[in-house]
């Protein structure tokens, strides 16, 4: 099942896809999926992202970087304020040199965790959706812990169009990822690269903070990103979770 | 006038402060203050922190540090499971070898706030409470943005009693604040120390993240943090705005 939430006629509405990816209202109304206008899939509550989660994106970043399963997770938090919906704009700001998408999954909790083994976190997760974690690299002075200029602006986490169920999902770390702008291959990944899988990461986080349903962790890039302007397409898309589109506007 | 929020009877009522510091019900009746079960003084959005908003702070840290005003804030996000109330227990981790409190205080936001500059910023302030920001010392890689093992832990953000309107404190910066630890004082510092104020840090935040009713910003503590321990009562207060009482529980 995949679900999702919308602004449909002044309401917020809990919609699931219909039949050839069309959006089903409750009433069973079926509309196009560019018709509508997309919210986040959940109303989420903390947002935990992954710096550095990818092996091939730590070595495009810097030569002198290394990071190893060893390693503690980089992990920060979002705020809501950072986040949109599918189709959705996002401003780059007025004369920064550098800002790059990233294709993610995210995976939604669902059930509360609190020191929970990688053995039995998986039963924790209520779903997977796809996240591109929008950074501004004119402003970062450290890998491991981007700051809020970085990665909390305005509308720069970009997430959706659908939360799709786990049972749906077989193996999160057999998942192509990639992202296209203005149609064009840019990233071009596969979930089974991570260097923290999802199990690891909901044993490292709920052994010191209580995961709650609707938080959600987003888990880090592969390489490709590269440099974006106004008027761009960015899709981020993941194998069998979906297709989420987001232009850049001027600020 | 302040206010606050407690557990009574199985509700979460809004509460006001009545006379000789008692708890007034919503139906005017009173009670004392320690016979109550406290809750965060409002139902907090995003929780955002200083580091190194203190001069004095920075070198009891490191004799290497330096932080001036001309330096970005140094600011990150906490999560909503890190909060509890007053005259709340919070635990302290099984082995780790320094945590200590910091006593700060903490400005909610009452409008939204979206590129505002310091000369308007203090009209988007709600009012203040008073935050102990505990931080777990063993995890710390880098004192410009502490991890989540560090300051993200549940329980370790410990705020209230009362939300002051921001009408009752003409200043916000001509305020004593201090610690003490089983009644003895060990951190007293004042407002007017900080780095970055309030005016300044709504101005940085506004200028690439929306402010929202409810955000609050914990503004950083003047140097004197120490080792606490389970079973150490820990009162951080200031002038004006309350006393906020912690007990040390073992994990």
């Amino acid at each position: 099942m995949k679900r999702g939430r919308i602004l449909f006629e002044g309401k917020t509405l809990d919609v699931t896809e219909g039949q050839g990816g069309k959006v089903q209202l409750p009433d069973g109304r079926l509309l196009a999926e560019t018709d509508v206008q997309w919210l986040p899939p959940v109303a989420f509550g903390t947002i935990i992202a992954l710096g550095l989660n990818y092996a091939d994106h730590v070595k495009e970043l810097s030569r002198e970087l290394t990071v190893t399963s060893k390693d503690a997770p980089l992990v920060f938090l979002k705020g809501p304020n950072s986040l949109v919906g599918h189709r959705e704009q996002t401003p780059r700001p007025v004369g920064a040199a550098f800002m790059h998408y990233e294709c993610e999954l995210a995976v939604v909790i669902g059930k509360t965790a609190r020191r929970v083994s990688a053995n039995h976190a998986m039963a924790h997760v209520a779903g997977y959706t796809v996240c591109n974690d929008y950074a501004v690299r004119d402003y970062l002075e450290n890998f491991y812990r981007p700051n809020l200029r970085v990665k909390n602006r305005d509308a720069c986490t970009v997430i959706g169009p659908w939360l799709v169920d786990a049972a749906d999902v077989p193996d999160p770390h057999a998942l192509g990822l990639r992202t296209r702008v203005n149609g064009q291959v840019t990233q071009n990944g596969n979930t089974g690269d991570m260097i923290h899988r999802v199990a690891e990461l909901i044993e490292y986080l709920s052994g010191f903070m209580t995961l709650q349903p609707g938080d959600v962790i987003l888990t880090g890039t592969p390489d490709g990103v590269v440099n974006v302007q106004p008027g761009d397409v960015v899709e981020t898309e993941i194998d069998g979770i979906g297709t989420l589109v987001n232009t850049l506007a001027a600020a």
